[in-house]
């Protein structure tokens, strides 16, 4: 069975009630809900954690290290926070990045993933949907 | 009665021994206390809050959603923190950004303020007077 | 009794009939005399001027070198004018920019201001109130 | 029969003279009568102004507000008067941005028009028949 | 009589259909009648050519050369076409730019044409009218 | 049944032969065979095409407006083909755009995608991998 | 005997009372006589203007167009007056750029000259003598 | 006997007729004729294809995958065809960059290469002596 | 004897562990161990504090004013906190910036400093030693 | 008497022969002799230095510390020598930018001055009088 | 005869030791003698020069100006010399630009030369056949 | 023993005298000696250079190839000397760079360092102790 550490970063604990036009009308507790399930079918097994801090982030990117993989979706630290970007260089179980929207046909400064090259790769726009992508791609060969 | 959140960023509790030439010889619990004064007069009350955190910063922008308004002094994190600007849009409570400098006459990273755009408005170079006058539009028609 | 100058830049005189979704509906007549009710009641008296003319802006300025205050909202120059940046470094009196939009929510050219760094601070955003809290700036210690 | 203003930025009034290779060796005056005929045959009759001034062009915008349609060669302007922009944006009366010479064939500063976006339309490089281009462009449903 | 070419670059051919909020609810063919009609009048002759490949309309451009005028509207290749603009330098044709919509009311990337400085002139924002405008100017002396 | 278009583009015919470091050892009909195969399964059957030139896939694109979606690995042209970016933004059907690489950690002309703003989503890194993501996308609700 | 136009721009009505550290003690009057009085030594004669107006300045290059020289201190005007620059070049007067202090050492900003580039020459750095050095240039063959 | 593929991009074909002060009066055909002869002399033989497609010049440089070394003149599109620049490094054969003219001493857009980085060596600014330099530096150990 | 506070920021707690080729193969600890020793040779005593929160070195630094000395490696936060910036700017006690790896030898945005201007100087890429020649500038006179 | 250094560099010592249309036919031995003769006149004598050696040039500044003035004409080293830059802020002597040509209206990388900002004033454009203006500001008070 | 200078720049005598994977095992010496029988073959001689001064390059180019042509490869000097810019924009005898490596596929700072548009043409990447070439195009009419 | 050359740039050879504010009142021999003895201490001896000559900073880099370790304080040509850099990465020598005064507190242009990225490390900002600290790292372990 393979371990997956689903992460998510600053105000994504709001989803459902924040900008819902952008994010959707899930809760982050109902995506995760949705995640437990399709992994139990896929043969895998998830953690879940949410912080608003980087630091946190960091730590919990740390703690995941010897899991079969990482779902991160770093929300607004993905822009800039050189922190997130050196912890999964650091680590070495694959990340993939994933976003509700998107985050290209949003504001420029959104169209920057400083985490991006570091990634085992990246996934947007497709709402809770990108998290079942990168559990997809994560848990097949 | 309205309830303002009154929120400071990093380094605001070094206010009165900081650099007194370019914020002034008013601590911070001074200007508190100033405000609290100004807020009763004018038939409201303020919660006062101060973080060097980032995540701490957004988590009490998150608590104070239901506010009729928040002061934010966001400091430092004012120049990058697209965490705070996501924090500030999620929520429905009008945000005014205030500075203790003038900010236009510093440092070039400084002229910048990722927040500002989703702010209702900004005040900046008066001193503890910023805080008054954020304090004087949030409490009148 | 202070005095203060009002100086209002081009098509400020459209106030009312200009895109009132984003200036909105008061005409500058109106919003001059809450300000000379409001200044009444502070102690103060002002004087209004208003100028498409970057001239006669600049000429403005020198001529209210020897107010206790000068509240303006540059418009347009805002963003270019160095004459005006000079003109308001020339004079001792204190200069306090007002808009009524909040200029960092809009396009990206409005986002620069060449004259903040010679004022005493900056208000954005609230309306025909950033007069009204420019005047309390300027009318009390 | 349509009213339509035509509005010349400065430096034009010098045409005919300035840098005949650039601009041409028709006149100003020439350039009008010819409009004024070209007018009454398509049923319009057309104003004529001319200043040197940013803010004179700016109250001869807000002025021509209520004609069906406005000719502007705002000459140097073009590259940098938002306060042109602003007026043009201000006012219900279709704006018809128009140049002698090819802006785009010349100096880099000459590239880029402020006014542009806000104009229903731009025409340039076709010495004076840029102005007739214009005016039948507002005179034909 | 004149002869003029008609060359409209890619995607043009679902005029109509396409975001018809931007570009109209002409269809390409629909304009072509109406400029040959046009054309007729003022004694000329028009022929059409539409592609999708740069390299089509690279070779179209060169087999126009002996016509009086060209009337180009290279579409997106506008922006960034190097290989059209050479084309357009190469040959003596006078070439006219033509835009339906007001490209620098949209995304920065418009606001750039390759094209513009080897055209005669350029002409924008006038949807079919453009096309009767660069052919007005062709036409007339 | 639903129906997916597959397009691919410039040099993608030499799959498995190209730099297999970067982009694999298995060829472009080995993955779509694969992809034919999942899309079975799926409920969904897909069509496939490739092209060198930027034009035949501008029309390749237009010829599938009417499909369930569309996966589109554009290869080079992801980054300045507008002319790809408008036919995207002309029809109906939702594309997602696809790379078997991780575009962020290659060279920095790489990390633009023009066409990302008007596709449903993106997806890069998994390899053959991420075009079968993209066919989840399309084929689950 | 040569005719020799002086110039000057906004704020420098100020001279004198404006920031002396930057600008000297010298009125413009007192420069103005000094220069009268070493134009009569040299045989030339000057004639003087000053205007804060933009276009106000250019009308006077344009009136001094049959002068035999222009010294012309375009003040604030010197970084973004396209206006200025294409009066200078219309004319046929030789003009020299003259500046007080020395630019380059000041804000970035005023390391820019629109109108250097079509000016005969460039002095800065000198106080009053810069105007003398002009004089002279205009006056020796 | 080594085999040369010479290829020569768009508008190429016009050489001679083409802006002859830039680009020479030599024909293409005389060019390559030239070439054959040099080829014949050092012990090579060539194929030559010109196209003014890019993916036609794609597709071309696949086809010679096999060859001894390419020539490749991609006039306009060497400024923006990541396409050809993948075509080039896709394949094993040496590719040798040539232009005619001194692209340095062009305008600057032309003084970027997004192919040159891929090639083995370039040559500019020779006329059709470029060409024969390639060849011989193709054709010598 | 002296008192030094060495901070360290994001992931240096999992040195030794973290991409050895370019941070070594020691741990935090044994560097802090080794810089213990040599305090104690050179009279003087460190603190030793690590956290991968912005905030929370932000007030380590505080904390540390009253120190002789601050030896201080952000990591990732060098390039983006100014939070950290205003902290040691606010202090009095020198603080010294510290890297292991030659920050200017790797990814550009590595190259900015935000910290490196208020500190009172840097070292970078010696390893370990790096620390070890901050201290015996803080200790030697 | 007044001790003036005249330092001339790099491709000066062609002056006559070089580029005439750019820099005139007098020589610099011509130029030399005519200054020398103007500096005898305003009570002052000149030393003369010229040398294509950045460290020459360096070196004979730092030898002129002690005379009343410089003229400095560095030619080429003014837009990228910070080393003469350091040289002449180190010496107490007053130094005098002069150039021939007016550098504002020639190439992009001619606008930039990296030693102006460290310079008393600077002149040029008028040619061999360009130093004799530098000479009389030097020689009259 | 035809008299050929060959200069090479900074760095270049240590040809052979110097990074032998980016510049080749032949030294100077080497490359110099290949040359000077290459040229005896081609009815040509050469002379030789190397420094690792810029004024030392400078002069060397004014001396060679009576040459038929020189070979100059500038190395570093290559990428911000203007002063050797304008040595060679100075004299008469074209100048070829050779480089033993591809500048291209190197740092970024190397893809720009300030010396390439005042160059005859430039070739680089092909070793010390680089040079061969240049000999080749100034040898060959 | 070990052989360590310290040398030093443009303008150095002014310590003591140059800006005392920014780099000290100790002069060059008096650091030089001071060295000496820490090296003697230290079981090293130093070689000492000093030119203000960018060829002879390039000669005497490469002359010392066989040292042990170099001090380089490069001065001015940090910022451009691309010639420095290339001798620097063509010997095995390592190579620190120092600097006396905290380069990134200073103009921006002394913020980049051409010479670092291939230099062992970096220390600035602690006076003559820079060159100290530099001989540590080279004498220990």
């Amino acid at each position: 069975m393979k371990h997956i550490a689903v992460i998510n970063g600053p105000n994504l604990n709001l989803l459902g009630a924040r900008e819902p036009d952008t994010y959707g009308r899930d809760t982050l507790d109902g995506i995760n809900a949705m995640l437990a399930e399709r992994a139990a079918a896929w043969g895998a097994a998830c953690d879940f954690f949410q912080s608003n801090s980087e630091g946190g982030l960091v730590s919990a990117i740390q703690r995941a290290a010897s899991c079969d993989g990482i779902i991160l979706n770093a929300a607004a630290y993905t822009h800039y926070s050189i922190a997130l970007r050196d912890a999964i260089a650091a680590i070495g179980a694959p990340v993939v990045e994933v976003h509700l929207s998107n985050t290209s046909a949003r504001e420029a400064f959104r169209h920057t993933s400083v985490i991006a090259p570091v990634c085992r790769g990246s996934i947007a726009g497709f709402g809770p949907t990108s998290y079942v992508l990168a559990l997809y791609a994560l848990t097949h060969p």
